[in-house]
């Protein structure tokens, strides 16, 4: 077997001849190569260079065939999200470079001029002259303990001072002011809060950096899988504070799991920035969740003040700001805010964009920075792992990416950090779908053709059901198994994001043709194949290219916003801009639902390059 | 004797034939009559009606000789200073009318508008809008307690609701909203911290009133009586935290006090403004003060940013803000700022004003809204009683005006409350030290003419003294005297003020003459006889009208910057312009000092009309 050494991870898979490189790379552990198109060679995105060769290579479209070295592009080197990654963003325009951040909260090493006789202001002023001239002039508040230690503080080290500054939407509050200049980082948090899931990530907020991810579950699920049954449960009082201890608990866990990782004092942690949907947001703060279902369905509050730590309840410095990505209603709420603040529609007017975030709910937004509608669906928790047989978050042991053999027979797969799989998240379900559609596994209604016994098709608690890996390949020492109950629900999935889509567009007036650019965001994984999402009929049948996936969004909009003044003020434009049209009073949603709930569509006329595939295979057919 | 009744107090004095209106008005207990020009008829202040008469008359010019009934003017009804009426401020331009009120608290009655589909904000959303519509936009912010409260509050009494809302310099802040339109009206407190004597005046915030006024000397005299002592005495933590202990004691125990008469309960006032100098803001705050007097001057903060009463120490609602008026420098503190609020210095630019604040420093600012120049000097605390053997404060009990028989044989003396006297306050100081040399009791070094044992001449501790009230006169059963010693210091004080003053208009290039009006604030007492004060060429020898007593304007103007948004940038505006000269270092301040030290002063020319008094009378002599 030809052997193929990746650098500079300088990690080798031995592969059978002709194994296409990206596969290669996917048994080397290698899960980054980005393949927008699903491999089809059309978005160019997965060019690597081969040692010794004139010309770069499609790593999708060139198998191997001896021992070769491939170099990997810089970017591919890191395991962070689409999106996650601050260079990446950088480029995108989508955070100001090291040098320009204005963090939530930020140490500013300052030389304060010398007082004189000719211009003696006092210790105060010509500290706050200091800080306006970084920031402008803005209304500049502090404590009396700042004040206190503030004469000798300017005194002890030639003028050198580090200032602890916050930024609010009132103007900047000084925190402390201590002698010299620290070399110390200050720490932020950026927090996802989903329904179903919560991601944490650690920020260093002097260069920007995102240090460490942790994601959990929410604890909140035992009581209620989505947003109503969680509004429902808070009618009390004290099921209100359960909910919201439970929370709390989740997201301060998480914090405990990323300053053990570094290791930092949690303590230490001056900002946090968190985006979550409306109902996520009240119960996080306690609020009483009920009007947002009641009409005229009335959260208590879309732009939450910036509040301390220690009366939010989270573990870290409890002086520490807490601002939330503001949201635009009972139905979209901060963390769409956040996730739009990370694509064209917040920067551009050239184009029609279209944004889906595709939680526990899944919300559409269409537009750009001259107009924006947004709608809302319940898509439920299945592609984070949630009522799937053995699905589970894109964590450590997940299933991520899945390639089934022309007979149906034969599976690869790659799991999370390696090693024996425990689930499958997202990503990889939307792979299996696709490749057991693709390869004739299952039939339009996600049935499967054969019999249990047949190939990997077993027999699950009366029906029939596809061997993910046995009982000696899974960490659980069970069989990991999709049902077909399992596929149904990720039909009714991608049915209800389908319909939410086309209806959104025909409400103003468009189609999908229209549309510039797809984001997809969503807890699905590290990436998402968009050509089994297509072949699914999950997206529409676009040019591949026109498809973007940029994960979790909603964290990577509060690492952003943690990060820069001037992204927290375009993210409130964004709250305010943003029409909500209701989409459960349109009678149309059910029809168009309905006809989505075939593989790829009842129409097919609508997925035509999903047609052509299928026409091609039966004109090949032995 | 007649008997004169004065309405609408309906008092009676019965009073020798001959006796002028405003003497019996005094007898009567009434001491509101205001005579700035010292009661020679020129400035048509005391202004009353007698029943029965077609026209008004002067009650200074007009002598009583039968029995009739006196009707004052409406506002010598209240007992409060010359600035502390609140009808007078809303006159004068200084003070919002209640209904336009802008308090650093508020509580606002408002009426929410009720959600619907078509408009469908947040509670937040509604109320925050409902704020901007009565205060502009500014940026509101509020802590999650009151987030919590809210969805319950809006929807209880049919959208109405009263809130509490803070001003800041930084916006706006909820602090909290209640359903219903509450009848209780909220509690503020203003402060003028005096480096001898602090005052507190209990204020409700809903319309305006001053409740209640209460003084006291501020403990900390006893570890010095100026300011460079106090600056000395803090060298260490230690004696800081002392000063600063002592001072809050002096207000909470004020506060008390207050608190204790209305009766309310103290932590019901929800916001304070204090004004004082920047030695006794450093103190009041723990700020080390040391580097007000070293080179080059500068203090911790002359813009104190708003802070919350739990962190000053002010026994109030602990989450109260707590403001301060803005000083200029470190010898023109807050407390000057806060008495030019309360002057034309601060509202017009065509003419020139003149304003001295006569407390253990004496501070002089000149200019109007183009322009302002100020100076201080020590002028010691003999006007609040300190340092002068019979001496204290402008309270009940003291001596606040005399009036001394052409012999220098008799005595009349009127009481603050009436009773016996305790002791002899400013004001009183100044009108015994005016009557003893126009009476020829005096020379003019303030050496007694007569020996003791000749009429009220006695002998004290080896000195001549004036006695002013017997053993069995006095409230503590003691003879009352003012001795040599007590007129040196008094000649003092005065003799630096006057030098300040001509040598700061010296500075501008002007003369006295120029000045149209010369306010003159102090803890004198409820008023001031500005004639005796010119007699004995404390102030100069200008038109009566020209003169303005505004008593306690520092606290005045906290009571005004409590109220009034517009007042409180005022106020900023006044410290910003003010230009301080330095008259420490200016070598003609002494020679012009030392000038000032006789009665009325060495040089007769600058005091003609005083020079033109003694003419008259050597004319006259037998």
């Amino acid at each position: 077997m030809p052997s193929v050494r990746f650098q500079p991870a300088n990690v080798v898979a031995d592969v059978p001849s002709g194994t296409p490189i990206h596969m290669a790379a996917l048994r080397a552990g290698i899960l980054d190569l980005e393949l927008p198109c699903g491999g089809e060679g059309a978005c160019g995105l997965c060019q690597v260079e081969v040692v010794g060769r004139d010309a770069p290579v499609l790593a999708c479209q060139t198998s191997v065939t001896s021992d070769i070295v491939v170099r990997l592009p810089d970017r591919s080197q890191t395991a962070a999200r689409a999106l996650g990654d601050s260079h990446a963003l950088i480029d995108a325009g989508l955070l100001p470079d090291r040098d320009h951040l204005t963090p939530l909260y930020h140490d500013l090493r300052i030389t304060m001029p010398p007082a004189s006789i000719e211009e003696h202001y006092s210790d105060w002023t010509r500290l706050t002259r200091e800080l306006s001239r970084n920031s402008g002039t803005v209304p500049i508040t502090t404590q009396l303990s700042v004040l206190r230690q503030l004469a000798e503080a300017v005194r002890t080290a030639d003028g050198n001072v580090t200032v602890g500054v916050e930024e609010s939407t009132s103007g900047q509050r000084v925190r402390d002011v201590r002698p010299g200049h620290s070399t110390a980082h200050a720490l932020g948090l950026a927090v996802d809060i989903g329904t179903t899931t919560v991601a944490a990530q650690l920020v260093d907020l002097d260069d920007g950096s995102p240090l460490a991810t942790q994601t959990s579950y929410n604890m909140q699920i035992r009581r209620g899988a989505d947003v109503i049954s969680r509004i429902d449960y808070a009618r009390t009082g004290e099921h209100l504070e359960e909910l919201r201890g439970l929370v709390l608990e989740t997201i301060n866990g998480l914090v405990g799991l990323l300053a053990n990782a570094i290791p930092v004092d949690p303590r230490d942690i001056r900002a946090a920035f968190l985006a979550g949907n409306t109902t996520m947001t009240h119960l996080a703060l306690g609020l009483p969740p009920r009007y947002i279902r009641e009409s005229p369905y009335v959260p208590t509050v879309n732009f939450v003040p910036e509040l301390r730590a220690q009366e939010v309840g989270l573990n870290i410095d409890p002086q520490a700001i807490v601002a939330f990505a503001p949201g635009v209603g009972s139905y979209v709420g901060g963390d769409i805010t956040s996730g739009v603040l990370c694509t064209d529609l917040s920067t551009s007017n050239r184009d029609v964009f279209l944004f889906m975030d595709i939680g526990t709910n899944g919300e559409i937004v269409i537009g750009n920075t001259d107009w924006m509608v947004a709608c809302a669906c319940s898509a439920g928790p299945a592609f984070e792992g949630a009522g799937i047989k053995c699905g589970m978050r894109a964590a450590e042991g997940a299933i991520e990416r899945v390639a089934i053999s022309d007979d149906g027979e034969q599976l690869e797969y790659s799991v999370i950090h390696g090693g024996k799989p425990a689930g499958i998240c997202g990503s990889g379900l939307i792979s299996l779908l696709g490749d057991l559609f693709r390869q004739g596994v299952v039939d339009r209604s996600g049935r499967f053709f054969k019999s249990p016994g047949t190939g990997r098709i077993v027999e699950h608690q009366g029906r029939r059901a596809f061997l993910l890996a046995t009982a000696e390949q899974a960490r659980s020492g069970k069989d990991l198994v999709i049902t077909e109950a399992d596929l149904e629900n990720l039909i009714r999935t991608k049915a209800a994001i389908y319909a939410a889509g086309s209806l959104v567009l025909k409400n103003v007036g468009l189609t999908w043709d229209a549309v510039a650019r797809v984001y997809i965001a969503g807890g699905f994984g590290r990436y998402m194949r968009v050509a089994d999402a297509v072949f699914i009929g999950m997206l529409p049948d676009l040019p591949l290219e026109r498809f973007r996936y940029i994960g979790n969004s909603s964290l990577t909009g509060a690492y952003i916003a943690l990060l820069s003044r001037e992204h927290r003020r375009r993210m409130a434009e964004i709250a305010a801009r943003i029409t909500y049209v209701d989409m459960s009073s349109n009678p149309q949603y059910m029809d168009s639902y309905v006809k989505a709930l075939f593989l790829p569509h009842t129409d097919l006329e609508q997925f035509p390059t999903v047609a052509e595939t299928f026409e091609s295979r039966r004109r090949n057919a032995p």
